[in-house]
């Protein structure tokens, strides 16, 4: 990892953190007020912090006492001056209140990230898993 | 549009042109070298040029007499020096070689392009379409 690549480590290790915390509040930091998000599940795209707002909301409300623990392989940066790109393959795991794994799948993760008077914000993310041509089913795991 | 979004235009006219006259090349021109892509069907990625020579050769290989017109929509350009990422809805609408529509299906897209001796290239393309979560199915229509 170089210099230029810490900001970008740094939004993943902030992004599981707040995934795993389930705090709303912590995740929405990560995004610039007119994110545009095309996410795997459901929705064509979301267009502004507001409408993200919905989703994570939605997503953390519902695992009641569960939690997730997020994780990434082949992370890959392309870096400029106050402009970033970054994939990878990332993982959900759900987790029960004791810890015992329940479930798991993969994500294929694309961010782009602008910086603005020194803070680095996601303006936007790109989540999907590649769909069996046969089934049209979503294939979940690697 | 401004003049930095100039050539990330150019390249979506060149990748419409390229599908519409099924050329291999030229459709391979528009990509780096070691370009990684996540794209919508059957593979979780796509290392380099030459795996993503397999898919394009096979893509229009089968068309026969078809052809496809590509467009978009909602294209979003984030410009720095260097680096480009350009994301919007694409439409692949197959026609029969009278010029009927057949079939047609929506993507979204995410490509980060780089520029090198002035020449632009994508260095990452994402596509997918949402899925629904009761089915598990792709939902191919905006």
């Amino acid at each position: 990892m170089n210099e230029l690549e810490r900001p970008v480590l740094r939004m993943f290790e902030a992004y599981r953190a707040a995934v795993f915390a389930k705090d709303v509040e912590a995740f929405l930091a990560l995004y610039a007020q007119d994110v545009q998000v095309f996410d795997l599940w459901g929705e064509w795209s979301y267009r502004g912090l507001e409408a993200w707002r919905g989703m994570v909301t939605d997503w953390f409300g519902t695992l009641g006492t569960e939690r997730v623990a997020v994780g990434w392989d082949d992370l890959r940066t392309i870096v400029a001056q106050d402009v970033a790109v970054a994939h990878a393959f990332v993982s959900y795991q759900g987790l029960s209140a004791e810890g015992t794994e329940l479930r798991a799948m993969h994500n294929r993760l694309t961010w782009a990230l602008k910086q603005k008077s020194g803070a680095w914000k996601i303006v936007h993310e790109h989540t999907s898993a590649p769909v069996d041509f046969q089934t049209s089913k979503v294939i979940l795991q690697r």
